[in-house]
């Protein structure tokens, strides 16, 4: 019998606003031996999302995590004992592990990473995992990019956006992000090789569309939602594609708010709204898989991971996303690498 | 010299809210003999259209109607000289006629009709014209119908509506039509065959898309805007596809207002939300024609339209559009057919 302790997180409560301390709870309980057919996991790093405040707030793409049960995550970890054939010890594997410190699977949903030195651990929850997948069918299949085109992305400094901006200049497009605070358009600019950038805590969002988007925009990759996607409305070309990829500003809200103001522009540009899920698109990965690692190794995508260590920081972390607070792919370290 | 007399209805001020008298001005003019390569028409039908009011107020997919210009109406008249060798005396005609009795014109943008006696004259403004290629592109192009889908159209029984309705019932379509009081409700579904009316004046639009699309709305076809698209959204099914046609229930609007609010379902949906302009697709229109000419042979499509007598009434008439009032395709008799 394992005397392994499981520090799991399970909703308390359903969030009302911004997740509270007390919407989660930190319970302990011995995990079991695995059963038949099944592994034992032991959680390395949790994928913090934005997304996860939809799961703990309704039904949506996935059902709602149950009140009391253990709150949902995707994580990578490692396998510290079979009884699964698939499966050895030693497996590193990704999967919905939940915020907690172990699980038991009978590796349904689980892919194993593949053996890769080269690649970071952390990287497969941001450039090579769902955020570079999401990045790239948003950008790729959904934005549909032409060389001279404009690209819009807001949360540019985030995990996803930072590799949306990076895709469109790869596609030979103008890309101006939106971004909090001089640090992340310093970075943008800078160090991500982007048209510009426009700090939206510190300057009129539309005046700087205006001065960086001379043409218009064709292409606008939304992951915020309210006042920035309607001034990203009021500077759209004809047949622009507004790529729906997150609403970060609208998942914390506790009244209806307005989704979008100007749909008259949409309506007299013959313009697309166009809603994505990821997980819709996983036919895509291999091709995009294969093209994001050869950028990386071209030099043409760079990507930040930023890790908080302990998984009693879990809640907390997760409401720097709303903050604004993190650059890159934000995640909990919840146990040491093998 | 000719000493007919012209009258013409000017843009006087840019309307804010509803049109009123006072933001159109009928003058009398003579109207000059036509010039080298010109044709003089005398308008028979005007066209009322929502999309007038755009044109009145703001620069859009055409610039706005200069004030003390001529007001912009699609219309339909009778060349009555012709010093354009591509014209005759006789000839029927289908143009930008303006709101006047008579025009000159070089022939640019002027449409001959088929002389087909079968066809009455005021098809060419709405089932034979702009009207049927929008309800045609909006149904086929833009929502792409497929057998057992639902669509849901607001407006139903204005002039696109209706036809928007008996494409999608064509398609093999579940149709729902949302419209105002009982008459236009029981046309609906006791002449043109829809499988239910909902009746936004007496009953909870909500309510009433609940009950009659149990499956859901696979593609709802916007004319209206506002609360009713809100309510649509609320139903819709994994990739909708919502078809911006028109927003009527704005274009009068004196502030900004919500173009929508749950944007969220249009993205965990995984929907698009998507304008059009007829006149992007008149690479459309001869297919069009024909599929509507057929349908009207076989019983399949049936169209109304709402003649208003005297060009003295249009500024009037205009408003029914706005206050519902009309059934089928609105338009104003200026003089008589030949």
């Amino acid at each position: 019998m394992s005397e392994r302790v499981n520090r799991q997180w399970r909703l308390a409560a359903r969030p009302t606003g911004r997740v509270k301390e007390s919407d989660l709870v930190l319970k302990e309980e011995p995990v079991g031996d695995p059963g038949e057919n099944q592994v034992l996991i032991r959680v390395i790093y949790l994928s913090l999302d934005p997304t996860n405040r939809i799961w703990m707030a309704q039904d949506s793409y996935l059902p709602a995590v149950a009140i009391g049960g253990v709150m949902r995550g995707i994580a990578i970890g490692v396998v510290e004992e079979s009884r699964n054939p698939a499966f050895s010890r030693g497996d590193l594997v990704q999967g919905l592990l939940g915020w907690q410190d172990y699980t038991l699977s009978d590796g349904t949903g689980l892919t194993r990473l593949p053996a890769n030195p080269a690649i970071p651990l952390t990287a497969h929850l941001g450039l090579f995992g769902m955020i570079g997948l999401t990045a790239y069918v948003g950008v790729v299949d959904i934005g549909r990019p032409k060389a001279g085109e404009t690209l819009v992305v807001s949360a540019a400094a985030g995990a996803t956006g930072s590799l949306a901006t990076q895709i469109g200049k790869i596609h030979g497009c103008r890309v101006v992000g939106i971004a909090g605070g001089p640090e992340k358009c310093g970075w943008l600019t800078g160090t991500l090789g982007l048209d510009a950038a426009i700090d939206y805590k510190n300057e009129s969002v539309a005046e700087g569309l205006k001065r960086h988007c001379p043409k218009g925009i064709d292409i606008h990759f939304e992951n915020v939602g309210g006042a920035i996607l309607d001034a990203a409305l009021d500077r759209i070309n004809l047949r622009a594609r507004i790529v729906l990829c997150g609403l970060i500003s609208q998942y914390n809200a506790t009244e209806p708010v307005c989704g979008l103001m100007r749909l008259e522009r949409v309506l007299l540009n013959r313009a697309r709204v166009e809603g994505f899920i990821v997980s819709d698109h996983l036919h895509r990965a291999a091709e995009a898989m294969a093209d994001l690692g050869r950028w990386l190794v071209e030099g043409k995508i760079r990507y930040r991971v930023d890790v908080v260590d302990g998984l009693e920081q879990a809640p907390r972390a997760l409401n720097r996303l709303f903050d604004g607070a993190n650059i890159g792919k934000l995640m909990v370290r919840v146990s040491a690498e093998p």
